[in-house]
């Protein structure tokens, strides 16, 4: 006999189990949680996330997700088109835009360079991105992907293709990478407080 | 302008944000994966949610979740019919299972009588209890309920219930409380050690 009373049961807590960084108990949990809500509301549930797989859309110029042709940052008459901001995904975005900080627009990759992954340049969204810039007049490409082995791995390839277009007057720069602000220098790890003192900026006082 | 830039993604967000103990940032993350999957792995995983909430049924006898009209446990004739575990959901049944020490059968209340919840004897399983043991020949009703208060108004409020029946030969019993099997004494909390030590049992050297 199964471990669950009902295969309708075990059924619900694989498939939520199949998320990531949620466990069987979890699952048991949460599915016993939708049990007891009212079948409309598991229905509304259920049809939030098929409808978002099924009816999603993602920008044109950017490849953000959106729910028209073109995001609401591209289409923006308040944002600067010159200058484009390249992330990862979409969580990038968001994180960046509740910042405050920036008032360009972006470029989604839709994931990173990395050979242990299978994942190699024409599996994101790098041409596109060379395609926005070579006709257009843009200044300058922030690079703000991951600060790891494959994030620069993407940005040196980046770098490379831009550099290959020869536009002169192209601006291409990186978020900084430092100690973390509010952080202690002791508790910073090596590398990051080792870069931190050889990428050193001038004190503006 | 709303944080998500999409209407679609918001309200996917929303949803899985709802669930116990899933905050915002989780719950974007999951269902930015399930974005990530193919279409009929989404539309598989909706509807395992809708077919139970749809087609769960409760099993008679014991009240707990079953695809039949009568549980595996209560249908089974390998399990002894003259114990019942009286426990307050599914979880519990599945964790008495798990450990292979009991053979009878349950009875699941569906919650515990918390007064501040608003939740009364009539809001749980304990008349259909009451009338399981009534006609029929148990021998034993076995409380394993939370270890709170609830769980111990609960129990008093079944035991006073069952002592009403008149039926002698009747064993109400309740699980062992005490110190965990493998906890050191100083780690125990005081309320659990003192009591351990007042219901302490002979030693079987």
């Amino acid at each position: 006999m199964s471990d669950y009373p009902s295969i309708l049961l075990e059924n619900a807590v694989r498939q939520v189990g199949s998320l990531p960084g949620v466990g069987k108990k979890t699952a048991l949990r949460l599915v016993l949680h939708l049990l007891r809500q009212p079948k409309h509301d598991v229905d509304t549930f259920a049809e939030s996330l098929t409808k978002l797989k099924n009816e999603v859309r993602y920008c044109r110029i950017c490849h953000n997700i959106s729910d028209q042709d073109v995001c609401p940052i591209c289409a923006s008459h308040h944002r600067d088109k010159q200058t484009i901001c390249v992330v990862e995904n979409v969580q990038d975005v968001m994180s960046i835009e509740n910042t405050g900080q920036y008032s360009g627009v972006y470029h989604v990759l839709g994931g990173i360079i990395s050979p242990m992954d299978g994942i190699g340049p024409k599996d994101i969204e790098i041409d596109s991105l060379v395609a926005r810039i070579e006709p257009e007049d843009i200044q300058e490409v922030i690079l703000a992907l991951p600060t790891t082995m494959e994030g620069d791995t993407t940005n040196f390839y980046i770098y490379r293709r831009l550099q290959a277009l020869g536009r002169d007057g192209l601006r291409i720069s990186q978020i900084a990478r430092g100690v973390a602000v509010g952080n202690e220098l002791e508790y910073t790890d090596e590398i990051t407080l080792g870069r931190s003192i050889l990428n050193r900026v001038e004190f503006k006082g």
